[in-house]
Formats: structure tokens, sequence, C-alpha cells
């Protein structure tokens, strides 16, 4: 690598091109970020960046998590009672190595290692040197692929180089997997097991069937290898599920037996394949700043790789890249991932969706268990669906996953023209968990009112009216019935069978849309300012300024109660809901919502950055956008919360492109429209990036006062530039002044 | 037995002179309660009333109790780290009977039982006919008592008739103490112990030596019998400590060879003249109701018998009587019982207080854990002082318990005088825990509020404003600063000296009265109604009359959030905020309370028959107030909630006494004053009751329309008879006109 984007070498190093990152050193302390921000995934398999002689606990299923009873000293009626834990799998990368058979003992050598994750290929390239106390110097070169097919697979391949007498040889070993993560006191990591994890039916160095004894969950890994041009070429496949094991380790045998038949140029021909569809609509640069650009890449890296495929799975808080949050999917898998991912993979969002719409069952069944008779209520955390949240008041109160799930199905059709999706699965998902709004609110004073609930700001819980809520639950409602509308409108015969399945008649539609006019956004007239809730601007406000900085993340240093009793926010929700839901409100008062929120904001949430970015651009405050949008976008690549060691933070790394596309270009998730309202940051020379539209794919290029839109590909377009509409063909592009 | 009270014959049988009770019958679904209402206790041993052939887990000792670390699967800063769960000791009934050296199997008999506990005796006496299949008859005789001066001894007297051949003999035996129950999904049971209970270090026949392995606390029983007058006399004494098992066992078996040489008889008069001091006072009457009278002695009996007395321990929500609660002790201990103990025995209060000045150091450290950096807050639920609760939301909470234990302090001093008490303990707990409310609350507008709170009312959970947490912090302050300027008075060097070390200045106490004078008592000015809290009025009515009665206590049947969002209480807070601080509220405002707060409140909490029961007294509704005095009455004697098997409901036995007292007679608890404005519900003929007020004994007896109030013994005291005042030496009595 000739040149590198910054001199740091305590950090990650970035090609010249912007297309790789270098890691430098294996000191322990970093090896956890390092081992994070180097993961290979494909939303199936994920293989954390650990060198193999050093590798545990790196490698992690989608399908593979254990099930085990929540205990609680005072258990309340309608307490989750199990919770999905993912837990690291039979371990992929092992090896020996041993000069003349005898196997080295790595603890006993110094080492320098350089990795390298190339973010075109797909792969992840290391090279490590091995100093004997006699000033013999062992090389081990690697080189490792997780193919983004979604093959539960990983192939890599290893050689050494060795300058002293005898003949070195690598021998890859399976090893069962290790035992889960024991209670954390940080809610951030969270991994608590009843269970002892794994139970080893068979184990040898090149096969291992383990169980997990509470989910019933088996997992099969089949481990081949071969010489190939000089490396050892080794093939790990996996299979889980709750099959047979000999059914599972036919699969993993299989996986691993074909890819080790068809070589390893072969896989990585099909990754650069597939990675160049991807970036052809996601590349992006910032002119003048290659390493924010970079840094973004990087996260659209992660974002895709992590990200479920088979609808099955989702997109957990870490992804497939650690153990945090137990390996559970949030709502913000929904309010932040899904938006990027419909207009950068759009299949992937599909198949996200498709997840969701699996669980509903699941969903109904955790509406039963808050006392609602009727409706769906999506789990706070889950991974196959039930509950898994331990702590309510931060848990199961947070409603508003429903209405961040309908965003996306909104966010989603709108961005695709998917109206088969919306048939097919949508309709009942947004109708069904709609109906949770009826069934949790109050009329009072003519007003619709939801009470005792958790906005995503989770300083604050159990209250009333969350504006957040209130807002997103009100879009949630009139989207639930224009899509009841528009696939009555395509499929009148089939509309009719599921209505009556679901009992939904123009009356309660109607009462929906009521609802939905009626709801109450809390305001405070005297101080002419929006609330965050209905009782948030009484309290004190807690002297964000004055807190040693010691003392963050707060929830670290103070009782929840302490919090919740104050005007303090971990991710002010209201600021959100100007950027999901603003669509009604004044520049004027998102501008004193910005100013009267962001003085008590922590951002101990790391999703809280990317939407203060958006919002402070759009009230004019740029030198702030730009200072949240680096903290968005360099939250794992420069661990600005110190813990991408559990995991990179999926939602931020999303976040870091919405407050590129969102923030300085100023698209709004709004309706079927595509529409900018770009801004161009003074220390900024120019930016651009892609994305695809309702099967059009588009490039934005700023440079200097002027702005182009092209259209690379697919179907015409209409562009909203400003209120400006323009119409373009493939193949055409627009340049025109940015500002309006 | 004569002739009894009542001709169920599935309930208790009173004696016609109202002074014992008869359990005939012992089948297996009825055992629990009975063993619980003839449980005999002295506030350090608790023996339930099993007979001895099937008894297990019937003893308990007042500090003998686990501590367990408290297990979460979300833990967040600032949560209780363990629990303390009172566990069964050593069972003491065990007894092998023996025809010829044989021991009988009692499953393969059936059996007839009738046991009686004597409540001037303090004695259980039992019988039961056992029936073999060939018609022989055994039957077993005994009687046994638990000293009420506190030793942790059970001394016991047995005997067998046989009708068949053979020689039967009884052989008693200790037992080590049964492994704890497992996790329960009743809150209200809530055992829930990590480790596995004792671990039994001796054990024999006649010594039991074991040890709680998180606690560290031991405990040794020893037994000892003899024959004495035709009988096998039993003692068996106990001792608890974190001790040296063998000093432990030296203290229990002096207690157990004392006891054995002195002879049941000397002990059963000892016992005598204890009860007779306690009923001298206590003795109640209601003329025309004689089961409920009756009903009443055996509740005060159960509360005085299960109260701690030895300036370590407390009275628990279940006394020595049962698991429940795993033996914490409550607020309710000081709002409820200590009231009563006040005025009936008022060594017993002061020992309790005592306890609690004991477990300061708990209070600060606990204090610290919810990031209050000045002052003390009492644990929740403890019984070492450190806080168990592991649901902060009903739990930690719950500030108002530093005003429950104010307001006890402050009964206890206005009914005895007791200024030593202040000078010695009361005013540091005082200060140190209204220091609390200052860093608790919060200005503005000019008034003073408390946010994040919960009160009594458990079904409605951290709120602001709560008027009964509001309202006795008021008190609070106030009692506060004026004990303070009592103590100084009195002893002015001393008192500096104390000030010195609690670094309290005139200016902080100023800061008190200011505090006080700018609460916020939430009033509804529209409604013309004061709000239970800030947000409660808002919210939608729960409609308790049309909720199914399978569906109650609404608390196992509902989530708690659903509860939280509704107007609907497990025991109304305003309205127990009116009988413990209504002096300034009119009646006009606690009718309007009572009758809003009533058809919304479940009462499944056994704390709320009595608190209506004195407030639809006051405002005039006396077939409510004598439908929830007979509730509050029989909830231990008819099992009322369908829970005495797990111990008697102390705060709410003291309630029956509260009930008639500050109910039916008028009493209130607002300074050093006594003083009643009674009544007579119509059914009744009339009543009586006694009790100790600043020395003097005085009894009360409403006859028809007139009042008979008699100074017993003790010194000159005056009395309030509405607004009259009444002057009476010992021996002098008055009789008037019951209404003003």
């Amino acid at each position: 690598m000739a040149r590198v984007l910054n001199g740091a070498d305590d950090g990650v190093l970035f090609a010249e091109d912007g297309w790789s990152l270098d890691v430098i050193g294996d000191e322990p302390a970093r090896e956890g970020w390092a081992a994070t921000i180097l993961a290979l995934s494909n939303g199936a398999l994920g293989v954390r960046g650990a060198i193999e002689e050093r590798a545990e606990a790196s490698t992690f299923l989608a399908h593979a998590y254990e099930q085990a009873p929540i205990h609680y000293h005072e258990k309340l009626k309608g307490f989750a009672t199990t919770s999905d834990s993912r837990v690291p799998v039979a371990e992929s990368l092992g090896i020996d190595v041993r000069i003349d058979g005898e196997a080295i003992d790595f603890t006993q050598l110094r080492s320098a290692t350089r990795r390298t994750l190339d973010l075109r290929a797909g792969m992840l390239r290391r090279e490590t040197r091995w100093s004997f106390p006699d000033g013999r110097l062992l090389r081990i070169f690697g080189e490792r692929i997780v193919p983004l097919d979604g093959s539960t697979l990983l192939l890599r391949r290893l050689r050494a180089e060795f300058d002293g007498e005898g003949v070195v040889t690598l021998h890859p070993r399976l090893a069962p997997a290790p035992s889960g993560a024991t209670q954390s006191d940080d809610p951030r990591i969270g991994v608590n097991l009843a269970s002892r994890g794994f139970e080893t039916e068979q184990a040898s160095d090149e096969l291992v069937v383990e169980r997990l004894p509470g989910s019933g969950i088996g997992v099969a890994a089949v481990q081949r290898s071969r010489e190939e041009d000089g490396w050892l070429l080794v093939a790990t496949g996996y299979a889980a599920g709750r099959d047979a094991s000999q059914t599972l380790v036919a699969d993993a045998g299989a996986l691993a037996g074909t890819a080790l038949t068809d070589g390893f140029e072969a896989a990585t021909a099909a990754q650069r394949v597939l990675l160049d569809t991807f970036w052809a609509g996601a590349d992006l640069t910032i002119t003048g700043e290659p390493r924010l650009a970079a840094t973004l890449r990087a996260n659209l890296f992660h974002l895709f790789a992590s990200a479920g495929r088979d609808g099955r799975s989702s997109a957990a808080a870490k992804g497939l890249t650690g153990e945090g949050y137990e390996g559970h999917y949030f709502w913000d898998t929904e309010a932040f991932m899904l938006p990027v991912l419909s207009v950068l993979a759009p299949d992937i969002a599909r198949a996200m969706l498709v997840y969701r719409a699996g669980t509903l069952e699941a969903a109904f069944a955790n509406a039963r268990a808050l006392d609602h008779k009727r409706g769906a209520l999506y789990a706070w955390r889950t991974i196959e669906g039930r509950e898994c949240s331990a702590h309510y008041p931060s848990g199961s109160a947070q409603y508003h996953i429903n209405a961040a799930i309908a965003f996306a199905i909104g966010t989603y059709v709108d961005a695709t023209g998917d109206e088969g999706f919306l048939a097919e699965h949508g309709v009942r998902m947004l109708v069904e968990t709609a109906r949770i709004w009826l069934a949790l609110g109050d009329w009072a004073e003519g007003r619709f009112h939801l009470r005792g609930v958790t906005g995503p700001d989770e300083y604050t819980a159990l209250i009333d009216d969350n504006w957040y809520t209130n807002r997103m639950a009100q879009k949630h409602l009139r989207l639930a019935v224009s899509a009841a509308d528009r696939v009555a409108a395509i499929d009148p015969e089939a509309w009719g069978w599921l209505a009556a399945e679901m009992e939904l008649g123009a009356a309660e539609l109607a009462e929906f849309t009521r609802t939905a006019d009626g709801m109450h956004l809390p305001y405070d007239a005297a101080r002419g300012l929006d609330a965050q809730d209905a009782s948030f601007l009484d309290k004190p406000r807690w002297d964000v300024a004055g807190t040693p900085a010691s003392e963050f993340p707060l929830l670290l240093h103070y009782h929840p109660m302490t919090l919740y009793r104050h005007q303090v926010s971990k991710q002010a929700d209201i600021v959100l809901a100007m950027v999901l839901g603003g669509e009604e409100v004044s520049a004027e008062r998102k501008r004193r919502v910005f100013d009267h929120y962001e003085p008590i904001t922590t951002h101990d949430s790391t999703l809280s950055a990317s939407t203060f970015a958006i919002l402070a651009n759009e009230v004019g405050h740029e030198a702030q956008a730009l200072d949240f949008f680096a903290e968005t976008s360099l939250v794992d690549i420069d661990d600005r919360h110190g813990n991408t060691g559990h995991g990179v933070h999926m939602a931020a790394l999303a976040g870091s492109w919405l407050a590129l596309v969102w923030g300085f270009a100023g698209f709004r998730p709004y309706g079927p429209q595509l529409r900018f309202r770009p801004t161009r940051p003074a220390d900024w020379q120019g930016y651009s990036f892609g994305l695809t539209w309702r099967g059009t794919l588009v490039r934005v290029e700023v440079a200097g006062d002027q702005i182009t839109y092209s259209a690379v590909s697919g179907p015409e377009i209409v562009i909203g530039h400003h209120d400006t509409e323009i119409r373009l063909a493939a193949g055409a592009h627009w340049t025109g002044a940015l500002g309006c």
C-alpha cells in the first residue's frame, strides 16, 4: 500500500484510492476493536477479523442462538419469559503451525501484523511476522472471504514463510464453540445465559457437531483443506437449525466440499461481481474529505455484509460482527438501516421485511401478553420473534417499534414501487400493527393520547404522549389506510378475502383515520416549543455541559430513575421525529426544537448523531451538522464509544449515509417522490452518491454550487430538486444550481 | 368448648368468651391457612400451627435469612445487588410415634384434628385422632408456647392415648432446614433463592447446626425432652447469627436446658403475666358483634406476637408466620403497625424504631446508589437494611418509605412522650431522611415538586407529584425541624455536637421549612378534586365494576404497564393521605376524594380496606365503613385474599384496630394530643377499647349514644372529645354524649 490517508499508527489506515483499510498491529488492548472492523459477513455467517493463531469466539451464524428462561427476582404478569442469545459457534479460524511436526507456542513469540480489508474484493488479507527469541522469523500470510451470496461458508487460504531450519506446516482445526459470555453490568452487552451454551456431539479437527440445549438449535461445521498454488486452501461450511444432526452435517459438508473443489479464485471472482453491482449504486465521494468518504464506504460495506438476506433473518444491532446486545434485532433496523438498504440493496431490504412478516404470529402473542386483545405488537428485542426484553421501562414499553416497521414498509415501497410486497405481506403487517394504537390509546377532550410508553430516548420512560411515538403512530395509521386502499384497488377479490380474514371493515379503517387526525402532539404554547412528551418540559434540565466526561454514558453512572426525572436525552427522539415525520412542522419550530433539546442530549446512544446531523443541517447549523456527521461516520473506525469490540454499530453506520443523503443532500422519506433539497458545507468542495429509486439507478454529484443528477440505468424517473421537477431517461443527466 | 360464635365447620370457631379460636380438621387444602392463623411467635421465633406428625417448614427465626445475589437479565446502574430471604430453619415440630418401637406411617391413617389458639394463654392446644384401617384409635394431644419474652425457644408437651395393643412412645426429632421455595410467579411470595439454602454442619435428633452460605448466618437448634406429669415435655432452643457454631450451640443448649428444668407450668405462668399486661390495655369489645371483636383480638395477638422486640428486628409483612414476601420489612410496618404498637406495646414500638436507627448506614448507602449525594433513603424492602427490591418501579421508587418512618417516629413520640428516643436516635433519622426530599425534588414556578416516584398505590408508578408522597414529605420536613428544635432545647450542648456531625445548620432547617411550605399538592380545579398525582386524572378510568371476578387481583392478570396507564388503584394512596395527612383538608374535599377514587380501587392490597374504612366513616358512608372494617378484620381469619397460607397480613391486622379506633372512634395521629371524634355505626350497640397515651392507660367505652373515657392508671391526662377537653386523673372517668 503506497500511501495512506492519515498518519496515525494506532488507527485505521485507508488506501489512497479509499477502497481498502489497513490495521497495523495486534495489541490485545486494540484487538477487540480490530477484529470487529475487519469482520467479514454475509448476513448468514459472520467471522471476526482475528488472526488465526489467536482467534476465539469469532464465528457467528444468524440462525444459531440459544433460548434461555429469563430469571426475575420479582416477576410480574406479562414479563418476557425467555431470551434469545446469539452465541459464537464452533471456531472457524483455528490453526496449529508446526515446525518439523512440533506445534509452535505463539505466546512465546513477538508479532507484527498488518491486516487489510478490501471493500471491493470483500476480502480480508493478513500478514503476521512472528519473531522467535533467537531471531528467527516466521511469516504467516492469509486471505479470507465470506461469500456475499449468503452461503454459510468461510473460504480462506494460508501460507507460511520461515527463515529458520525445519519444515513449517499449517494445520487448520475446528474447535467446539466457546462458552458464552457471563453476566455483564454493561447493558449494552447484556448476554446472560442461564444455559451452559453449546453441548458438543462430535468434535474433530474437521467436524464439529454441537447443539444448544435451550433452543434445540444444532450446528454442524465441516472443514476441508487442500494445497492450491502454494497456499493451503481451507473451506469451512456451516449448517444451523433444528434439523437432525446428520442433515446438518451433510449440508455443511456439501458447502465445504464444493467450495474446496471450485477453488479460491472462483470464489473471489464471484465476490467481486456482487460487490461491483453494489458499489455501482452505492459508491460515494466527498471532495477534499477522502478519509470521511472512505469511512462511509467501510460503513456501507459492513451494513451490506451483515444484513440478513434469506427472509428469516434481519440485521442485528451489531450485525454478525460481535456478541453485543445478544445478537438481537431492534427498531433501529427499520428506522435507520432499511431506508438505506431500500435504495442501495432493495432485495436485502425486502428480505428483512419478509423476516418481520414471518414473526407476525409472535407479535400477536406479544400483544396478548401486554393485554391487547387485538392487533400485533412486535417484540422490542428478539431474534426469533418473541419478546426478549427483561426491563420493560426501556423495552416492551417502546411501542414505537410497530411504527418503525410500518415506516420501513412505507419507505421500501416508496423506493421500489414493490406493491406486490404490500399485497403479499405489507398490508396485513400494517393493519395488525396499527390496531395496537387503538387498543393502547384513549380519547380525552377530543384528542387521542398514547400513555405509559417509552420513546426511542431511553433516558425518559413510561411517559404520556411521546411526540415521536404519537407522530409515528399517526403516520402509521394513515399508511395502513392508504395501503389497504391501494391493495383493494389492485386486486379487489384477493383484498376481500384478506380483509375478511383480518375482520377488517371500512368502519375500522375510518377509525384509523379519525384516530390519526385526533392524535395529540404535545406543544408548550407558553414556550412556543414542541414537547418531547406530556411532562418532559416540566422537569429540571440536566447540566450536560457541566457533567464530568468520566460520567458518560450516563446510563453507566446513574440509576435510570435519576435520568427519568430530568430533562436529559440519550438521543432526543423529538429531533428524530422532526426528521422522520417533520413534514408538517415549520423550519422555525424545528430550529427551536433543535436549540432546546441539543444542549440536554448526551448522545450516549450511537443512534443520536446522525439524526442531529440531519436536523442541524436543515435548521442551518452547518458546523454542528459537520461535527455530528463526523461523529456518526467515525463511530466504529475511531471507536468513539469505546465498545466497537462488541460489534459494529449498524444503525450508526447506516446513519452516516443518512447524514450525507438526508442531511446535506436534503432527501426525506415522505412519499414515492424522489426529492432533494441539497446543500453543501462550505468546508467541502463537493460530494457525490448514488441510489436506486423505483428501478432507476440515480447518481447525484455536487461540485461547487452546481448539482448534477444522472439517470444511469432503468426507467425514466422524475426527480424533485427543491420544488422543481426534473424528468430523466436512462443515460440522461441534468445540471443546475445547488440552491433552490 | 361449649359454644361457638358461628356455625361454619370450615372456618374458625371462636369460644363464647371471645378469647380462643378453634380450627377443626386438617385437610391439606386448608392446612396452609390453618398453620398460619394458629402460628405462635415472639418476634424472634415463629412456629406455624402445623401438627407435629405433618409439620414441615414451620419454624422461622428473625435473624436467620439468606443473602443471595439478585440476578438480572438486564442490569442497570444502581440496581439492588443482593436480597435477604428469611427461610425456614431446622424443623422444631417433628416427631416419630412408635408402637412397640415401630414407627407409625401416618400417611396410611385417617385423621381428625382440633386445634385451639388461646389468646390469653398464648398457647396452642391440639388433639388429633388417628384412625387405623382396622378401627384402632390413636389420640395425640399437644400444647405449645413460644415465650413472649422473646426467647428463641419453643416449649411443648405431648402425650398419646391408644386403644389398641402395644406401647406407644413419642420421639421428638429435629430435622435440618428444608430447601427454600423456588421461583414463584406470584410476586406476593417472591422467594427466589440463588443459593441452595442451609448447609448442614451437624444433624441428630437433638442437635442441628446449619449455615447459610450467602449470608454466613448460622443456626443451632438444640432439643431436649423429659417426662413431666404424664406428658413428654420438649424444649427446643435456637440461636442464630454469624458467631462460631460452638457459640451458637452453647446458647441454644442453655435455652433448651433451662426451659426443660423449669418445666411447662412455669413457662405458661410467665406467658400469662405478659399477656395479661398486654390485654389490660388492648382488650376491646363490640357489643352485638362478638365474632368481629374476637377476630380483632386474634389480629392484635398476631401483631403483638410477631413484632420484633430486640432492637435488631422489626415486623415483617407476614410477621414470622410464613415465607411470604421473603420475610421482608416494608413501609407498612411504620405506617400501619407502629401506630398501633405505640399505644398498645410502646416498648416494642421503640425497639422497632431502634432497628431502623441501626440500619441508617445502609440507608445512606441506598441513597448513594440512587445518586443522592446527601441524606439517607431507607430500603423499600429489606431484612438487614440493604435494598432488596429487584423491580424499582414498584420498589426503590417508593421514596415515601422515608416519610412513613418519620411518621412513625412522630406518632411514637406523640403517644409516649419519649423525647429520649428523639435525642438518641430520632432526630438524626428525621434529618437525614428529610434531606432526601431536597435532593430528590426541584422548584418550578415557586412550587416544590417530587418527580418520578411511586406512591403506596403500586398500580401507578414513576409519576410526578404523588399527593401522598408530597404531603407526607411535607409533614416529614416539618417534623424534622420541630424535632431539631425540641432536642436543641432539651440539651443544647449535645445538640451542638450532633448538628456539627450532621453538618446541619440553621440555613438547612430553614430550607426544610421553605420546601415544606412550597410542596405542590396536585389539585384539579376544573373537577374540584385532589389528584393522586400530576397525570392520574388524565387517564382513562378502569372499569372495576365490570371486570370479571376471576381477574382480581389485577396484578396477577395484567401487565403492570396496562395498570399504570389507567385510573385504577390497588389501594388509592390519596385516600391514605387523607387519613394520615388530611388535617388541612375539608370534609367536602375528602368526600369528593372518596367518591372519585373508591370506584377505581380494587383493594387488591390488603392494606386498602382499613384506610377506606376510616375515611368512609369520616365522610359519612357508614355502610361502606362497616364493609371495609369487616374486610380488613377478617382478611386472615376468613382467608379473604386466598394467600393467608403464606403468612398473616400484619398491616391489615393492625388496620382492623385502626379502623375501629381511627375510624369509628375518630382518633387521628396529628400531634401529642389524644383526641377522639367518635361515632357509632347504627348496627352496633356499642364498642370499647383501650390504649396507653403518654403513660396513662385509657379505656374508651361507647354504649348507645354515650361515651365513657376512663383513666385506668398513670399520670393525669387531657383527652380531647371532639373539640372539648377532658382532664382525668388515674381512676377517674367521664361520661357524656357521643356526638359533638
